[in-house]
């Protein structure tokens, strides 16, 4: 298998200028994300405060950034990484059963707006997962609920589907939907999870519905969930002003470090980390 | 005397930042520094790690820059600020006998790249000086010699002529000179300075000079020496994540910080000191 130099988790502005410096200081470097870098530089109506663009609005943006990493060949690979283990020289990540290795790591992985829904952190591991194509072999001939904040999840709904006896999705967006026969869309507000030892419930705000297992699917994966071990501070990934965390070789750069979320403050954390572990890089071949 | 809300000393890519947040943010800002915005800057022959630019050299950057800042109607005060004192409530800046005051201060000063000369941290107080036109009086009738950085100096140069008996003006760039008659150039490079209580000599690499009094004149004065009482580490500015120095009210952002000297680390913490330096006036109103 091919042992990646750096991954970079995230394609918002922070991990793209991680991959910027990576690749220009001739790095194998990939970077996990997807072609809209990040939903929410796409949805920003009007930028002024990114040295050297003003009165541009966040699709502008991010094709100038498009047009930067193209122009250095970085690609974006367009995977959703679940869960990533630091394995002592290096470090697993992990796409559903799908593997990649990486001698480094740098989160970027940004910040979600969403508050928890009622009995998610309680549940979570008992009926409550942030990862469906995971875990759908346990649901097989079971009711599943599918909370989806993107249109992209559509695709694990599918798959998902072809197990559970019965799926619910959820979106919490206001897109067209491309979902499989049989599984039912409810349009509503998800307010509560219920159960005893494991989930049995989810309460919406107009009705709800038994089921033996809830999936929540956001863009960004809880950091702590996403990388056993890994210390937070007041919900961000704690880091230094190298942009190291409490784990060697892994760095995170951008919201998910912490406020400000403003995207040069992100750009700047994405070069600094780049550059950290390209430093723990040439020291470890000495 | 006009006190203003936030005062920025230093026109590259971190002071720009933090003016454009500060502006944003309705606060009366300042921003100190020259028409070049960073001498590095403009002299970068091509820069590609800047997210959102690739291809670009540091002086089409640069006007990139001043197109923004000029849309946001912020100007540059084309002042060297000498030294800055807390006073409590507020900061005194001075310009030679000129004073300015803020409420906050924001240091993106960048670093020189220059080692000092021997002798220079020895001597300074006692015949090394950093502020020709601070200290001129001190040398009227004496012999003093002024190592200068950059062109801009020479005013200063032109000024401290007026009083010294004999000035001598050693160059350290290659430009036309428009010195005063009577100032006479050495073109050579300065390596010691030596005396016994006080300077007493210059040498050069071919030639010595008796000398009462050694200016250098950097664009960035050494921030230890700006502001008195301010914590160093490493020969750069004690910050913590959110810019602040160890002084309150003061923070700092860009290369005088510490490595990486790069453009977008600088501007993302100069978003960083600015936001820090309006929650700071914010709480201090209530």
């Amino acid at each position: 298998m091919e042992r990646y130099d750096i991954a970079i988790v995230g394609s918002g502005p922070a991990g793209l200028e991680a991959a910027i410096n990576g690749k220009i200081r001739n790095k194998n470097v990939v970077i996990f994300g997807n072609k809209d870098f990040s939903a929410k530089l796409v949805k920003a109506p009007l930028i002024n405060n990114y040295l050297g663009f003003y009165d541009i609005t966040g699709v502008e943006l991010k094709a100038k950034f498009e047009q930067h990493i193209n122009y250095l060949g970085i690609t974006i690979v367009n995977e959703r990484i679940n869960s990533i283990y630091a394995m002592g020289e290096y470090f697993t990540l992990m796409v559903n059963e799908k593997m990649y290795e990486a001698k480094t790591v740098i989160l970027a992985t940004g910040v979600e707006y969403t508050k928890p829904i009622a009995g998610e952190e309680e549940f979570l591991g008992r009926g409550v997962g942030y990862c469906a194509t995971c875990d759908a072999p346990l649901y097989r001939g079971k009711t599943v609920a599918i909370v989806s904040y993107n249109k992209h999840f559509e695709e694990e709904a599918n798959f998902v589907s072809e197990l559970a006896e019965k799926l619910y999705y959820i979106p919490i967006y206001e897109e067209e939907y491309k979902l499989r026969e049989g599984i039912e869309i409810i349009k509503d507000k998800p307010l509560k999870i219920e159960g005893e030892d494991r989930v049995t419930k989810l309460v919406l705000s107009k009705q709800e519905t038994p089921t033996d297992g809830v999936f929540i699917l956001k863009d960004s994966v809880p950091p702590a969930q996403l990388v056993p071990g890994l210390e937070i501070e007041n919900g961000h990934i704690k880091v230094d002003r190298e942009m190291n965390t409490n784990i060697a070789g892994c760095f995170a750069a951008g919201d998910c470090t912490g406020k400000p979320y403003q995207y040069i403050k992100s750009a700047g954390e994405g070069l600094v980390a780049a550059l950290s572990a390209v430093s723990y890089l040439d020291n470890k071949q000495h």
